[in-house]
């Protein structure tokens, strides 16, 4: 394509919200007006059933479940009056306990004010919250925060220590919609273990963000938690952030959520236009749909070059991968579908894989998302009228070039700076555009049935592990492995067993193995005294 | 295949390695015994390469250069005298450099002992020294370190402003072999702006870590900076993290180093055998070829189930794309070769994407990490006979188990623990792994020629922001696109001027944008007064 006409087709499909400064640009992408008329029923189809999702319909069919995150911004819109006012009533508390929190009018009971916040949560309750305040939270916030996503005991261990000396004044927020996700009920236990270890009473440092009625809720009013907000059933995790979820803890930190709602706002009344070049998340999802054939055979690479933004790429990774992954589509067919995500930030990733992105296996494409201010302050010259930030605005203009010359797609998003509104505004149209590619695949984005194979999976491991402590206990002898899973009543499971074994040996939990680690079927599992 | 057979190939190909505590596990591979063997050729011309390449000889065909990081944790087996007395010396010199630094022997002018360090390099002198500082630093190690790894203000904004009150006592280095590198070479520019502006001298803060001859070292002699350590031309970046590179930051954080270097030197020696099954490296390598078919057609997912490892994924994007990620191969036929990396830790990630991996697009085989070690204390139980790390473990074996019961393959790395050994030991897994799978795709693992088109062209928008300004400033009336494009002398690309002058405004760099911002035809550029 020569110079003037790529210059034409960049402003045949560049996309600019004047409100939020925000412009889009697809014209990196290789289809053709053919093809995008081809979609457009599909695309009329998508409008359609967005329309309905925001009326209130049960687009999570599986789960029989309205869909209405959408909502969070915009009260007026939920399908019903009651709705309306757990939406508005839920913002007000927030803003109530952030502000005594803040005032001190909350606080801990052996100190004048609360100085840090320990979030505890995973998947959904952890990525937004973790984004955010990477993207969003002042270098001297009123809050410090730090998380604890995972059931690792060594970075448990990590993070309570970096607190050690400030649980006294620590908020611990628990994220959980049932209360039963172990890796979070795994973190709370251990939270509460460390402030009863420091002869502090957990209730008056604890919050818990949950569903209504749920295991954590009633455990949160036994135990006189500090404050209970909701998890509402018609959020889902991978869009809950600005639900209570990650509202909560942005405010408390001192991030402007009006400014985040008021940006998502904004960013769904642009997105509802049911007129393809028009709408910018239908534009994403165009580009996806064409880069991939439908099918995601290519990759999703994320690029924003902003230091802020470096976990816009994991928050993606799961809001699209999660609501994309799906084995069947909706009449039943199998289809495998899905987009892998992944990224890090620019320029930084050039010298890490730009090497295969532009010259190796050409099975992805490219999100550049750019920042246009550069920082505060006025910049100084590191080259005779250059600053640092040209050379980021220069690298992302030469990478982009370098690889459309090499037959490598990408689209650009360009923000014109960092901040709630624009965050705010990122999210919801992410949000959307997996709403509309999602029913140009004809998938339900709004589950997971893939998640509880692993999780019945592990449940049935640890349910092994007691049956061999048990068979352990009943043993006056060493046993083989073979014998072990026999005694176990689980004589199939002999690699399951030998995995158990070899973990609880290695933590001196009253178990040993015996003879050489490569021979399996010679080595002796027994009991020793544990410690 | 019934859990007996299952079972037998589990044991048949798992690989342990009693020196260092490592298990391999490659049996959750769908390769049968008759592919295998057809790999056997190649795997002995793989062998044969390898000892080839730790012998000296140019390995590096097109840069016509030696690739000798494997002696660098064995200085012995360096093909010639002078080479082994600069890596013995280098080792020394910063043994004894972090040595002074913790005594206080090397001291900042206006203070008694250093307390912090500030790390400047991107890619290879950066993802290194990242992972291990989060991998193995203490929580409370002899020097904190702090990071600016790319060219935006804001991020180097953020970075400089944690130090602020802290300047005085913080160790600045400057990581670039040829000094050239733009982001790294900003990074100095605006750190030594940071140390000028608090009236403070930089050199006795600095320290480089360069090639032999280049403009960082003379830089560094020229202005009495307080130190500089090698990089040697037979190191390349991606493989650099056991030479000064990694050494200098790990030393001054109070990392064992030497545990390191033995760590990786006992697994360069298992994986020297020439004999497929028993070498670590051989079996991975083999793995990654099945499951891509030689070509990368699938990706290599990186699930470490412990926090501290949560950088190894990036760190192995690096390694592992920019090492494979090659259009042709060493006979010059265009192969676009790569493998794709991704990944950050389990089980954090299960809540994120499994459900894609279990359900979606199967175009990926998984890498699970397992470390057997929970923590440094006993873990409290948080359900009888069930703690937090069993909990993580029983995700790990669920989840591989959930993968495979729908035909998605996986590999389980077990490693003992996280101490600077086995870091050691996986980096020098991962080098080998790539050197091998490289000669069974007949490609040069050690350049990285796709990086400089995009420098190139980066390079080409910096000199054409100078021409825009240049002919703003000689331009007495507004210009359209058009106009300044032509006045810039590059007519044909009026959209990067768009862009540079869009940049521009946005930073009140003395230009103005005016019209409707989605009607780029009749918009007007025109001159101000900055700020």
């Amino acid at each position: 394509m020569d110079a003037a006409t790529l210059w034409q087709r960049y402003q045949d499909w560049l996309y600019t919200h004047d409100g939020l400064g925000f412009y889009l640009d697809i014209s990196r992408m290789r289809f053709d007006d053919r093809q995008v008329a081809e979609m457009k029923p599909k695309f009329d189809q998508a409008f359609a059933e967005m329309a309905k999702l925001e009326a209130g319909a049960i687009s999570n069919p599986d789960e029989g479940r309205m869909v209405g995150h959408y909502w969070l911004r915009n009260a007026h819109i939920a399908p019903n009056p009651q709705l309306k006012a757990e939406i508005n009533e839920t913002l007000e508390a927030i803003h109530r306990f952030a502000q005594d929190i803040h005032s001190g009018a909350i606080k801990p009971p052996n100190a004048p004010k609360f100085t840090d916040i320990l979030s505890i949560g995973i998947g959904g309750s952890a990525l937004g919250p973790e984004f955010v305040a990477q993207a969003l939270a002042s270098s001297s916030p009123q809050l410090n925060i730090h998380f604890i996503d995972n059931t690792d005991p060594a970075g448990i261990d990590r993070t309570l220590g970096q607190l050690k000396d400030k649980l006294n004044t620590t908020l611990v927020i628990i994220i959980s919609k049932s209360g039963g996700t172990p890796e979070t009920r795994n973190g709370m236990i251990e939270a509460k273990a460390a402030y009863e270890a420091a002869n502090l009473t957990p209730g008056p440092h604890f919050v818990a963000i949950t569903g209504h009625g749920s295991k954590l809720e009633k455990q949160a009013e036994s135990e006189n938690w500090l404050a209970t907000f909701p998890m509402h059933d018609w959020v889902g995790g991978r869009t809950s952030e600005l639900s209570a979820v990650g509202l909560v803890p942005a405010a408390l930190q001192g991030i402007d959520i009006d400014r985040m709602l008021a940006g998502a706002k904004e960013m769904d009344e642009a997105t509802r236009i049911p007129s393809l070049k028009q709408n910018p998340a239908a534009l994403l999802a165009l580009a996806w749909y064409f880069a991939g054939n439908g099918k995601g055979e290519k990759d999703m690479v994320i690029l924003p070059y902003k230091d802020s933004l470096l976990l816009f790429s994991r928050y993606l990774q799961q809001l699209v991968m999660e609501s994309l992954g799906k084995e069947k589509d909706l009449d039943g067919n199998t289809v495998y579908q899905g987009i892998a995500v992944y990224g890090n930030k620019g320029s930084t990733d050039q010298h890490a894989y730009v090497q295969q992105l532009r010259e190796g296996v050409p099975n992805f494409f490219v999100t550049f998302i750019e920042v246009l201010k550069d920082r505060e302050r006025p910049s100084p010259e590191v080259e005779p009228g250059v600053t640092c930030g040209d050379y980021l605005s220069g690298l992302l203009q030469g990478t982009r070039q370098a690889l459309y010359d090499n037959n490598r797609d990408s689209i650009t998003l360009t923000i014109p700076e960092v901040t709630p509104r624009t965050v705010g505004a990122l999210i919801a149209l992410y949000e959307r555009a997996v709403g509309f590619y999602a029913t140009l695949v004809n998938i339900n984005a709004y589950h997971q049935p893939g998640v509880e194979a692993g999780k019945k999976a592990a449940a049935s491991i640890l349910q092994l592990q007691n049956q061999v402590m048990k068979a352990l206990a009943e043993s006056n002898q060493p046993l083989s492995l073979p014998e072990l899973a026999a005694a176990a009543h689980a004589p199939e499971e002999i690699e399951s067993v030998y995995k158990i074994v070899r973990h609880l040996a290695a933590n001196n939990r009253g178990v040993v193995l015996q003879g050489d680690t490569s021979q399996l079927q010679q080595l002796k599992v027994s009991k020793v005294n544990k410690h």
